[in-house]
């Protein structure tokens, strides 16, 4: 298909070496795979996975856990607090497929109890340093009553973390030592509510990234490394040549005299989370296409993004070699939000990838 | 219908009142109000323009300029550097409707002259101090080129600019001044190119907002005014009882010991605009619904995003008045990027108002 405005590229050869990379990884690790499918969010892409062996997945949202289990996919946990509002739709869902859903306080176990009349998993979100959301290993009282608390149709299956503070924690060391912090967190709390059966369900993409070895986990829910972005390579979690997403944009104004260039790109096709390279901020960095896909070097930077436009920022040489009309690649700083703003991604075949629609 | 994830509800009543406040001021100025669609992009909503009788409007896409044309809009301006690799598309708008783009370059006009063929009008940006896109007055030689640039079927209508450069400067000296200053720019493009019939399109929300005498200027083309945000209101645009639209947000997860709690709601309902006050960053703020609507006095604050989560962070009172699966409001703090987002949105009598998909 031809291109004309802003378009999501999926280079599969990549997008395939990241999983398989990970899911060898988690074989050698003796870990499940549960990969995290928020970040690309389409079924087609979701077929790449099941092609290396994963049946399980987790979703962030039950609209995202409907459309997956449309998509034949039978094993999903909603890694997002239960919301007690959507319970009908829960309980939908649980019907069909092995659902797991996440229990942050007793108040939600009992809603969950009384409102959902289906056979389905739970695990309880610990919070081992985010404060996000989650029970600190300390609410031992509420801990225990959720423990305590007992439905026949509902499992507590785990306990359940993600360790969002792990992306401010740029080397090896950083997440290391957060891997083991939660490792005492989650002990902690299996010997306060007297439980030592339960499965240990962890890991974003930069600690399954940078860490090798996952003992005392049994499963590990990366998602955005399917794609990888820009700030995924600033943590040191791939390097620019593992992104395997890059919006493609065209050229329709060129300013020599302050070596910038606008493409149409902005905001409601990147969002606007931005990198600090000392204090430089970008919103993504610019490659050349070639034949087979692109350059995977940056030659420039998205120095400022609108509603629809992004400005460049480049070597007057760079800024004197475009031309309106023509295209150029901006690997996102954010894949997640970047691939979530999409309609469709489109291969480097041409072929279109649907995903899911937020209007429905 | 029943809000049971995040929703964005709209006051029509408050974004009437809004769309008659700025026709009514355009009127008295004796200039055009060419609204700027690209906030609500709903056609629902824009019936509510047609309706204190406007007739004309701007968009910031050619796929936004399709949507308006398919729902009757026979005047539309799109405000975004013409795009070679669209010329097809808008030849087709361009043969259905009264259609003007914005040309930036004499490259982009020879485009359009040679690819475009179907009667249009376009218009010359002039970069008024923004330092995004458009020709800075100074550039005469390529303006006279423009200007000497002859197709009978495109007519050089006028010159447009976007001060975006007000949006920070917060007050009506700092507005009165930016509009002198385009005022300027505009008059050096005429005396450049010997041209005094050209129309002259102005105006974003602040500036409209703020001014009441647009002496000079032909047309005024803010946009996000219909809504109005968070944002604008730190900029003195509106009061907070104007902003017309509120994110309906189901509570998941209360954190008192930390004075915060969880909802449903994050970047991908939100987008990541934020507004500082004082050294604080916040993403939105929290308002009570009422039985009518919303209270428009904030409670508390959005005080981080991710994905699909929203941390609230409030008073002990207020986070321990919070039960799980109630609703609290979040006034948008860019209100364009977050309807953007949104598949549709919820009026206060709980119809849905649908808007540009861009899946498609």
């Amino acid at each position: 298909m031809r291109i004309t405005k802003p378009t999501l590229l999926v280079n599969e050869t990549i997008a395939r070496n990241n999983i398989m990379r990970m899911a060898y990884k988690a074989h050698r690790s003796k870990v499940t795979l549960r990969p995290h499918f928020k970040t690309h969010q389409s079924a087609q892409v979701a077929e790449w996975f099941r092609e290396v062996g994963i049946e399980s997945a987790t979703v962030s949202s039950v609209d995202m856990a409907r459309y997956f289990a449309d998509a034949g996919w039978k094993d999903l946990t909603i890694a997002f607090p239960y919301n007690p509002l959507e319970a009908e739709e829960v309980e939908k869902i649980a019907k069909r497929i092995n659902l797991n859903v996440l229990i942050v306080s007793k108040a939600a176990l009992d809603h969950l109890h009384h409102h959902v009349n289906a056979e389905l998993g739970y695990f309880i979100k610990i919070d081992v340093g985010t404060h996000r959301t989650g029970l600190s290993p300390d609410q031992t009282n509420e801990l225990k009553a959720i423990a305590e608390s007992v439905n026949a149709k509902h499992q507590l299956k785990g306990l359940l973390a993600h360790a969002g503070h792990s992306y401010k924690q740029l080397n090896q060391n950083g997440a290391q030592e957060i891997f083991d912090e939660s490792m005492v967190a989650f002990s902690k709390v299996k010997a306060a509510i007297g439980r030592d059966d339960l499965m240990i369900s962890y890991g974003d993409t930069p600690t399954c990234s940078i860490l090798e070895n996952f003992s005392g986990v049994d499963e590990i829910r990366p998602g955005n490394f399917v794609f990888y972005d820009v700030m995924q390579q600033s943590f040191g979690s791939c390097d620019m040549s593992d992104v395997a997403v890059c919006m493609a944009c065209p050229v329709v104004s060129i300013h020599p005299e302050r070596n910038e260039a606008v493409i149409y790109g902005g905001a409601v096709h990147f969002s606007k989370d931005f990198v600090m390279e000392g204090d430089r901020r970008h919103f993504g960095k610019v490659v050349r296409f070639t034949r087979e896909g692109w350059r995977s070097e940056p030659i420039a930077e998205v120095n400022r993004l609108s509603q629809e436009h992004g400005i460049l920022r480049g070597s007057s040489e760079f800024i004197k070699s475009l031309q309106i009309g023509s295209l150029v690649g901006i690997l996102p700083v954010h894949s997640c939000l970047t691939a979530d703003l999409q309609g469709y991604y489109v291969s480097l075949k041409g072929e279109k990838l649907t995903k899911l629609n937020r209007a429905v």
